[in-house]
């Protein structure tokens, strides 16, 4: 538990903690892009004169060393940093001296982590739709070893119509491959480059090349003008977090399927014994704890949505310090969703279905008795209706 | 207030005011949408032998006046008739007898409403697009009137850097630009024709052609397995009022904006009269009233999100009735971006800028001045920034 | 659809539709409680040498008339009016003139509505309490009549321990009732009078005392300062909102379990055919829409919390226009819970549980076998749990 | 970034990870409740005859060591531990023996964690009711030191009728003082013991004596029937947060107000350095961070209600591994509040108003004229308002 509150802490400290919040520990996973799109700055500012090619050969060098180091894992942002970006900057200029203040010009913190963020979502949203797609395909996977059997189709949870795992688990992998192509329409939202909008109103008046520094960072084109930067922000974010929603949906109603076939009373489905959990007290149970998890997850990916949309709600334009807490559910969004996915494949391939305790109601065929009246007889289907209902009732 | 509660009311009537709910009100919309679906389910019934030719004309010509009296304002769907397909059903069949209940072989109200539903959303996210662009042509000519005008540019709420009102038109210009990208998208999830999976799991003893009817009705393709159509409802629906809530969300920031500088302390802006409104007890006061209501109705908007997400969470597969609610929130979120869009021109037309009253605080320009000390003395960027400071401390 | 954007409307007329919305629809609940609140703060100016008694007379009488025509049907909130309180002042006026005028001294319609709302909230709130506490009845009736019918106990949604319909219909009863008691505490936010703050500031120099109207309409006492009154505005209403989505989640979590009892797989209860409905294409089902859409509709109560929180969200203080939008997620999700709660005791009056198919899993009783071992043989749980998970994995 | 899903690791510890999840780290804060559950739950267990006097001496002994090494930062829950309970029971295990496995008679897991958290419960709501009068607190010095400044008095963002800071701040100050009413409220579902339920089912066969741990604890009652228990979780929770949303809805506005006077348009405030932080590229600003992250972390505490209500809605009755996540947003929510709260005296203690830059329109006494006139003339309140406004148009 967190004790800034503690009576004892010095103010300044108690200050640098509420406002720094967790950037340190997120920050992480921003330093190889922020280092990236250092170094594209820095090239830019060099190709402008604004910047000395030995300057630009150090910045390039110690970036890429400090960078290949924190990959490494011997160093990582602190709460003493404040944030990624100030620990970067100083960890340069200890290494490179004055040279590594050069590389902040014509740019500010709002733009530079910004460039980072879109960057490292980039690599997430095609991280999470190959993960999305891995999910299908494990589906097609149990369609393709147990298609055949047969399963009641429900309807408002009743047994409606004849269908099939293939059935059943096609239509989950339909929908998963729809996400992903949800995912994939999110790069919309990141493929402009924000790089050189400084604080929102640009560096008029400095000779910068934004389109150069797009270019090089892969972005398909500038962001304009410069006060619609910092206005788009958290929109990309909300966008993924609301498409990482609509996965985690459909995995959490895959999983209420087979929470249900998974009862003493369907007995449709038997789970791998990794993915149960024994009891604490009733030594005979086995508990589908993994998938009771996806499906309260599932909560937690649109509580992540509702956090970004109602931090960025209704605040006036121009950067906002609000808009810094967009990182935690974020960033928290995507690793759920992540886990989730990266669990499934596994569970979903120890998944069987007990075709001997599946039982369809033998009325399960009455709308297609009743198609066949319609065929034969020339009747309307509203009469043929009739006719299967009347004799099922007899019964 | 609906008095569905009250003690005197017999049990069937309040069932079914629990049920029907405000079906039938909202499927007033859908009529022409179900009409026209109807005749292209009827039209490859006929093409499949499953309907006699003279069957068919009877229905095209039934639907097509029953839907054109609908649009005249002839007749409304009521709670008698439950929902809109079954008030189509019974005024067809009052009106060309027994070929009217044949219309109804291989589709079900589950296919039948989705395929209304996202015949409809077709153009409510072509509405919904339009507009947006035309508040961002607002924009445009608020900036070509004014956009001369100084503006400072903010951050923190704090004068920070020279922005102008061009700037700031332009940047909400953009921003609602890139909104009208993102309601196009959502055609993506409403290309896929449900027509024909029927209650979910198709008819498969019936000779019916999707292909057909998804064509007439200028679907891309067939939504294939069966089982991912009932899968996929409230998908569409959630990703319209994502978009939708992100086109509010600017607005609101731009109302917050506006609120902001018409305050007396700011002064930046005059209203139009049309667009503010009186008080009841202070007769000196106008009120930004309208703008208020679109910051208020952001909060609107994503509360229709959330219901639909909501409504839609851990449902195990199959048509369940709950996705039904959808219509609620969704009619309404469309109702009210649409609203708000319709009367943010002409507010926006009437916007001045009160130039006199505008003032930018000397300092901001201070970024300005240590960008042009790096040029011209070649210091680093941080020094010039820490002499800059250290100047306007003095002062 | 509201066709407020159709470009053929006059600017008035549209911006009066956006700014007044449903606020005439929805103002006709608040008639009675706001004439009541007019009376009692024309006694008080009265009684304050403010208004003669000529005039308290005809305001009293007029405004006991109006608000009688209005509960008999006689006169509605139109549009025209805008809202409830102007249609009532202007209905006064007509009816004994310049006296009517006067009513208006030392309040404005911000304090004044807030007073008609709290005072509805009082009512709307006992309702609400009274039907929960129905819904817990009609649960013991259900334990009186079936409660020796044994279940099994779940966890996990696995057969666990041994149940009965008594523990299982007595745990949702404890839970409503616990509901409504939370309900109850909703009164601690609707005590205290907002009535004389006006605008928020009070009425400085006229002599008024809020004590007086405060007693008059029971309230507890007097809201202070005047400041705190527009700040206090969507707390009671959140909370009431919270509290309703804890009545609607509790039943429909007891829906969930209704729906999962009457699947064909568990066959555990039987419903009565007036709380189900038939399926367009499958005559042999009867679909359990009742429980589904009150499963549903808790979602929709959530949104409305949402809703609520989101409009007043980040206002700065006094009185913001957004406030008054808060009416309509509040009467919706007041709504949907009295209309749910007014269903519920019919449809479980007719629930009978099927004791012929209820059938526990033997190893149910494995924990119970355990607990008996360690009093037997002094042994600890632990291995007394061990003993019993061995013996049930050789069976 | 958690690799659970990194290809390499073994499958039962990637379950492990996504089933533990954050489990370890949040129950530290706990163990001690646990332990002093545990250790009131063996002297019921004795006292019945079931656990020997040494052994509950020796678990009394061993259960207040390993908590007060706990506290002393000795030992911390691990991953490897999977949760607290788990590690409390391992740890005793090994430092008493069997006796360390006679605890778990007659509960469960579900009830143990239940009771340690709604222990943990009472404290935090104390420490949050405690802090939010400490925020009232802080306004009101503010008040005393700066009361008499006059302040306009705002509705829509205008400026209406003269206020002062002492109503400002008074009006917060109220606001918070019936925030924390309402959290104390919540003591009302915390106030009974889930102890002894178990599973969720009792123990019927163990003669255990749930008064008396209810007693001990300082509970006010037994939680009945045990079937309520479960039911019951996320309520307590919800409510806490949903309370915690008002306050911190009401400090987040309180925000708004002092970002909005600190502009340099209103100028009406300074704010304390320690508050304010620098600008990476504009070196005469101070920004107002603090309050920035105070209004943004209002949007994360409603995402904590709205996940632990997602989280709950719609399960079936009985234990469900979802409720669990609980723990997540819960802990989150009571932090975040908590160290709002912590900085808010301080932050607070530093604003000083600019006497000098306050300005009030001199139309603000409008009303108060108007009112003079009523009370002069003895015309009506409407009649004075149309000569005042007409007064104040010709100027």
């Amino acid at each position: 538990m967190s004790r800034l509150w503690d009576k004892g802490a010095p103010l300044d400290e108690r200050v640098l903690r509420y406002t720094a919040g967790e950037d340190h520990a997120l920050d992480n996973r921003l330093v190889e892009y922020d280092a990236r799109a250092s170094i594209a700055h820095a090239e830019m500012l060099n190709a402008q004169g604004l910047l000395s090619a030995t300057d630009l050969e150090a910045i390039r060098k110690g970036l890429t060393e400090i960078a290949a180091e924190h990959a490494a894992g011997n160093w990582r942002v602190l709460l003493e940093h404040e944030d990624g970006q100030t620990a970067l900057e100083n960890l340069l200029t200890e290494r490179i001296g004055e040279a590594g203040k050069r590389v902040h010009l014509a740019r500010s913190r709002n733009d530079q982590v910004l460039t980072a963020v879109r960057l490292y979502l980039r690599d997430a949203v095609d991280e999470l739709k190959q993960r999305t797609e891995g999910a299908a395909q494990a589906l097609d996977e149990l369609a393709a070893r147990e298609g055949d059997v047969a399963l009641p189709g429900y309807t408002h949870m009743q047994q409606a119509m004849p269908s099939s795992v293939k059935l059943w688990a096609g239509g989950f992998a339909a929908e998963l491959r729809d996400d992903a192509e949800g995912l994939h329409q999110v790069h919309r939202r990141l493929q402009k480059s924000p790089l050189g909008s400084a604080a929102g109103y640009g560096s008029p008046n400095l000779p910068i090349d934004r389109e150069a520094t797009a270019k090089k960072l892969a972005f398909a084109s500038v962001q304009q003008p410069v006060t619609s930067v910092q206005l788009s922000r958290g929109k990309a974010e909300a966008q993924l977090l609301f498409e990482i929603s609509l996965v985690m949906q459909d995995v959490a109603r895959l999983a209420s399927d087979l929470l249900l076939f998974y009862t003493q009373e369907f007995s449709f489905v038997a789970l791998p014994d990794a993915f149960t959990t024994g009891s604490s007290i009733m030594p005979q149970k086995r508990n589908p704890d993994v998938f009771e998890l996806i499906r309260g997850r599932s909560a937690s990916a649109q509580a992540c949505l509702l956090e970004v949309m109602g931090i960025v709600a209704k605040l006036p334009s121009g950067y906002q310090r609000d808009l810094q807490l967009i990182k935690v559910p974020l960033f928290r969004g995507i690793d759920l969703c992540l886990d989730t996915l990266g669990i499934l494949p596994s569970a979903l391939a120890g998944v069987t279905f007990r075709k001997d305790r599946i039982r369809l109601d033998p009325s399960i065929h009455a709308a297609a008795e009743a198609n066949e009246l319609v065929v034969k007889e020339g009747i309307s289907f509203r009469e043929a209706y009739r006719r299967i209902g009347d004799k099922l009732r007899k019964k």
